[in-house]
């Protein structure tokens, strides 16, 4: 380690929510860690700090020219201790998205390694409740207090974690998704395939219209044909059609969703088919009325698995599995998060024990 | 006016910069104007305070998902006093902006007076060298401290200043721009005609590898084809073509820029032919290979004009009017800067006088 990581305690802890009552992303513990880049310095001052407010210029760059880049990834209290699913994976992506935003790279080893000081100080925070988990989000600001527009000379990486509920507190449950046909999330060319804030506002409003009209999320199509299937909401997505599974190629405007590798690497280790490709709407219309569009599922890091039990698209409907959670899905949904508690084997090695 | 702006004055006053050296966006002035709004009051509680740092929780939403509108506007110092140029305009656009991002809309009025208070406060901040104004920025963040990806239920309006150096210290320069095939800024069904920090990011990239190759800035292509001309920069553009002006039409997925609608506005008075439609890069390259290919400039509050005195597409360079300001452009470019600083008649009521 080049750096030596300070830790600064908080005089005061907080009080710890109701882990029955957690919610998504609305508690935080009681310690933050923060990296400070300047362009004559490099990345320095790594320091696990209390939790509190940042200071910034309002002319800093992030406000007015979004330069910030994220991650999401999770921590579990297991009967074998506190563990990670998959967490230089996410610092991998990390730089990816760096690259894309013309922000400089950061020491990966580094990053973790405030990661795992800020675990250790904060480890009390990690739930214990089933299906609960500690929510862990890297990110990455334009501090620079300049209007130009042209990359920052300063960044603040920071990661915050919060405490966050089951997802599923009464069972899985299929949701009911609008195939969007007038919003874009991105395009080829552009950044849909980095963890960037512009992503997210750009969805809003679809979502918004979406929920309305009493529908949980969208169905992203391509930007160019308006036809071929991205992602939905903020998961990437897969299809079973006739005993295969589908799901879209990464192609620069998806996001290479760490679920979504860990889901293709499970159907491939059971000798279940994979196809990554492109996968138009009409596709699975005509799956649905041949009857071979057998199940459709979400994947990311806050499910794990959403199960899809209905599209709209143009104003019809198409019910997927009598709009029940698939087989095949429930049993990606129970093999991940039993992985990730603990409770079944990890051929892959994909928890990082803490300890 | 529905509630009293109140005002806090610095204590003490920042030494003013060298109006010679003042760039662009580097200094702020002593105040800053802030209007905050919670979801149970609106917007509320608008002030002119000490230009200062805002403190924001880390898990503030405009760090994440960037759901965040600004603006870009000029005072002037004319012999008759301060003047602003067509700032409604800008709280018009604004509101659109909002719209887009899933912002409450924002009572323009009231925005309006913020900027009026402000300006009044940070008079002496307005510079008089020839070629010189105050750059206000208006700007929206959102705050909610949630990590759920929906719009914040707290957002801080802000305004912040900053004198602003002459565009063309040397005299109107003309550009080299790169024709841009791989990135894409923004497409059809995006956030491209919203004016919100994903879109520059978005456009960091290819502004670097530009810059690295001896480009000023690229020519933005639409996304859905790669041959439809979008904006330069972050600029709108326009070519002359056989003494015919034409710039893209307004088509979503780029900004209804202030300065296009002022050029547009004036050749029409002029009675010279503009046309708003789709222009294609083959086209632009065809009449440069006729020698019709007569002047292209772009436009924006910063620069005004810009004149573009070569293209490089695929490797190929189209140099137009011999790499100098054609006739047109310098002529449009010393209307508008004549009106903005007063020395030319205002026949369209452009400007707004601050007393
Ligand atoms: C746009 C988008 N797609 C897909 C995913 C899924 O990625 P992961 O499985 O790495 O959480 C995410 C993040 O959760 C995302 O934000
Ligand atoms: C993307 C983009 N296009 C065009 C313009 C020009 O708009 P205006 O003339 O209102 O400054 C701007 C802002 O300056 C811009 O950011």
């Amino acid at each position: 380690m080049a750096e030596q990581i300070t830790i600064e305690r908080a005089q005061q802890l907080k009080q710890k929510p109701d882990e029955n009552k957690l919610g998504f992303g609305q508690y935080y513990t009681d310690h933050m860690f923060i990296l400070e880049y300047h362009a004559d310095k490099g990345w320095h001052s790594g320091r696990v700090v209390p939790y509190q407010n940042i200071s910034l210029d309002p002319a800093a760059k992030v406000f007015h020219y979004g330069q910030t880049v994220f991650e999401g990834l999770k921590a579990y209290r297991t009967e074998s201790g506190i563990k990670l699913f998959r967490p230089t994976k996410n610092f991998e992506r990390l730089n990816k998205s760096n690259a894309r935003l013309s922000i400089p790279p950061i020491d990966e080893k580094l990053a973790y390694e405030g990661l795992i000081q800020l675990l250790n100080v904060d480890r009390d925070w990690v739930p214990s409740v089933e299906g609960t988990s500690l929510y862990i989000r890297p990110f990455i600001i334009a501090t620079e207090a300049a209007l130009g527009v042209n990359p920052s000379l300063s960044y603040l990486f920071m990661i915050i974690m919060s405490p966050v509920g089951a997802y599923y507190a009464e069972g899985v449950n299929p949701v009911k998704i609008h195939v969007e046909s007038h919003f874009v999330r991105a395009v080829a060319g552009g950044v849909g395939e980095a963890k960037t804030a512009g992503n997210y506002a750009a969805g809003l409003n679809a979502q918004e219209e979406a929920k309305e009209q009493g529908y949980s999320q969208v169905l992203w199509l391509d930007g160019v044909h308006r036809k071929f299937i991205e992602e939905v909401g903020s998961m990437n997505v897969f299809f079973k059609l006739n005993g295969v599974v589908v799901t879209p190629m990464l192609n620069g405007s998806i996001l290479d969703g760490i679920t979504r590798n860990s889901v293709i690497t499970l159907l491939k280790h059971w000798g279940v088919p994979v196809e990554e490709r492109r996968v138009s709407i009409d596709e699975l219309i005509e799956a649905h009325h041949n009857g071979t569009l057998e199940e459709a599922f979400g994947t990311g890091t806050a499910a794990v698995i959403s199960p899809i039990g209905e599209l709209s698209y143009h104003g019809e409907k198409y019910v997927i599995n009598g709009g029940e959670t698939g087989e095949l899905s429930a049993k990606i949904y129970d093999t991940i998060t039993g992985i990730q508690n603990g409770k079944l084997e990890d051929p892959f090695g994909w928890l990082v024990a803490l300890d």
